[in-house]
């Protein structure tokens, strides 16, 4: 996108003569859209729910894999998708991986869109 | 993508040894999946910042145009999807588009985050 990044948020702009516009700074707003855009697929909505209704809140990557009904590296994939957006939390048991909610992640998400 | 649909939600499956899977129905995924990706674009969230901080809520076309600093086709193409995800709703006055935030479609999105 060729979007001129905004300096200071928020930031007040006369026009159309109705006062001052807020507009979240485009940095929050980038960083905002990027973890929306995380959760914005179907088969990783769909591990969540698994890891949130889980006992404890913790899942094991081979239960989710024949739950979602997509092949284990696409699973490990979407689940990467999720660690590296700051979703889930990642942890290495004997031969399986294991995931919990982030919560502090989840919650900025809640927090942005109340 | 082609992942199979799954029929039910909650669903339960065995796997791993841990017991019973709950996880989101297919289809519910995939429509919670297009809201989210309604809004993971940053000129969106900052076209949604302004509407929600203005007075009354709502906004003219012509003040979020130069507020996000891109050009007023942009500007509606973004904010068509956003009506379109059921997340905005539009007013025609005289010459100028007036938006709304939806509260219900928002309602919907936190409410499946919470």
């Amino acid at each position: 996108m060729s979007v001129t990044t905004l300096s200071t948020t928020p930031q007040d702009l006369s026009a159309c003569g109705t006062g001052p516009v807020d507009v979240l700074d485009r940095a929050e707003a980038e960083r905002r859209a990027a973890l929306l855009k995380a959760l914005a697929d179907p088969v990783r909505l769909q591990l969540l729910s698994i890891i949130s209704a889980a006992p404890g809140r913790e899942a094991c990557v081979c239960d989710m894999t024949e739950a979602v009904q997509v092949s284990q590296p696409t699973v490990s994939h979407h689940l990467k998708t999720l660690v590296d957006a700051g979703l889930l939390t990642r942890e290495r048991r004997g031969s399986w991986a294991w995931f919990r909610l982030d919560e502090a992640g989840l919650a900025a998400v809640r927090g942005f869109l109340a």
